[in-house]
């Protein structure tokens, strides 16, 4: 990861000291509960994918810097809130905020969160990237509700659950690299291929997400882990080997998900084995990558392009 | 009420319609949960406050109309998330959200109502408004979580309370008229009075609020009633009768308020009115109404400024 950022080093480090600015409070109580939320910052995906993408198609403008603390952002406050829905108990090897101080102060901190996101769009000169920011929610909003209705439900499509994930994962990524183009005054088409480009990494690192909950290393993931099945949540692993296993299996794994069956994560790997399900959903991963690198080749070479390229393997092969 | 709102008829029907516009969404069932939504938006104090300073101030335009649905939307918004942190089983004569379809499907919700505020918002053609609405709603978390961090604090001091209610509810009718003289090209000392205006109406209208919630009657007043005290929120009645009554009612306060003792609303009313702390309470409502009306001075006479004062009456009359 060190050499991918190399072109963005002090981007990034501009991009945290605005995150920070913003958030900073009157109230002492406030700013100790935005220091836990630092901790969720973890590596910055989103921010580097909208730095990366804005020096590929130009160079990083101040509003570049302060789009990628708005995105970092929107990001924490939906971890924020996700917490609170999955009664999580680990974030990024910390005890998450819905623990620490409650339901309603996580419900808040989340809002309050997402409030300064949209505050800091707003000191941008134009309405461009605010517009875009609130359509991008409006959609992340529509994928959670969207996954919390078929909770449970053991029908759940294949094509749907890609809808979901569109919406709660790939739209930010999505708009994060259609931000760094349109502030690079790139034109519409290379702005729509590295829309394209962020769509299929953010559906490829929440593959990836849905296969670590499976089969990941708490210690290495940091978060709690084989909650996904057990909450009702299907992933794509699970989805085919409901579409593909034989019927003893598929009647054990809809038992389990109706509750009447207790099912461990080495339990659930064993069904999912017998259908190739985690390859499968593995190899989905990767053709959406495939995706994402052909998208980029309308961009000429440059370090930054590389390290688009790079950071879309790394999801792959870091995670899995 | 109706004379009162004869001025904006037509602009209040718009901004419902905007209102239900903005919300459409490609899911049948989202639409089915704002379709709910659409009784919490009552009489819809804040965009009528928006529209009545517009057109005191000259005319009511487009920006207004947009506006109006902005500020309704982000007050519906904090009612869902207040119903699933307050655990209310009452809201406008309905079931809330969380009753009916759970807390994970209300905190979603709220987000989505929040999320789509800031969208419509940033349909206009400035900055202007969306910087004033980020910084509005910034200040509406910290007045919850300031709330929320207070809950069960014997010490509370009336300061504090006026900061907590300044922000929680102030801040939005506040900027509903400052956004209404704003977008009339008010001259920025006709703004900053009627912003004043607002913040009093604002303050006073909660004072009210937390006076019903002790004595107000429930099929009236369509929520659940007799709540911020059991659940550890002193309002300005409880806190003026911790600070005067004699030693054994402050002691019976302070143990019903660890939750050592049950104290029903007859009960809590019987300790209040020991030290005349409703009359306290309402008193200084009155007062901030007082402030209200001649924050409207600057004004040239006009059906829309008549209609204002008649507002800030109307508030204590009709809830006391």
């Amino acid at each position: 990861m060190a050499d991918l950022y190399d072109p963005i080093r002090s981007d990034l480090r501009e991009v945290a000291r605005i995150f920070d600015g913003e958030l900073v409070s009157d109230y002492k109580f406030v700013n100790a509960l935005c220091d836990r939320v630092r901790a969720y910052r973890g590596k910055m995906l989103r921010p580097a994918l909208l730095l990366l993408t804005g020096r590929a198609c130009g160079q990083a403008s101040v509003s570049h810097r302060t789009l990628g603390a708005v995105v970092e952002m929107v990001h924490v406050a939906t971890l924020v809130h996700d917490d609170v829905l999955d009664e999580a108990d680990e974030r990024r090897g910390q005890t998450p905020i819905n623990l620490l101080e409650g339901n309603v102060a996580a419900v808040l901190l989340g809002d309050y969160l997402i409030s300064h996101a949209y505050h800091l769009c707003s000191s941008l000169k134009d309405q461009t990237a605010a517009r875009l920011i609130g359509a991008t929610t409006n959609s992340v909003c529509e994928g959670e509700l969207l996954q919390n209705r078929h909770r449970g439900d053991a029908a759940l499509s294949e094509s749907l659950y890609f809808e979901i994930i569109e919406r709660k994962t790939g739209a930010l990524t999505a708009t994060a690299c259609e931000l760094g183009a349109l502030y690079s005054g790139a034109d519409a088409k290379v702005v729509a291929s590295l829309r394209s480009f962020g769509l299929a990494v953010g559906v490829a690192f929440q593959i990836v997400d849905d296969l670590l909950d499976i089969r990941g290393d708490r210690q290495e993931v940091g978060k709690s882990l084989g909650r996904d099945f057990s909450e009702g949540k299907l992933t794509l692993a699970t989805i085919h080997c409901l579409a593909n296993a034989r019927r003893e299996t598929v009647d054990a794994l809809r038992g389990a998900l109706a509750g009447h069956r207790k099912m461990s994560r080495a339990g659930l790997r064993g069904w999912l084995s017998e259908t190739d399900s985690m390859e499968y959903a593995t190899a989905v991963a990767l053709e959406y990558i495939s995706q994402a690198r052909s998208s980029l080749e309308i961009l000429p070479p440059s370090e930054a392009r590389s390290s688009l390229t790079a950071m879309a393997e790394f999801i792959i092969e870091r995670r899995l």
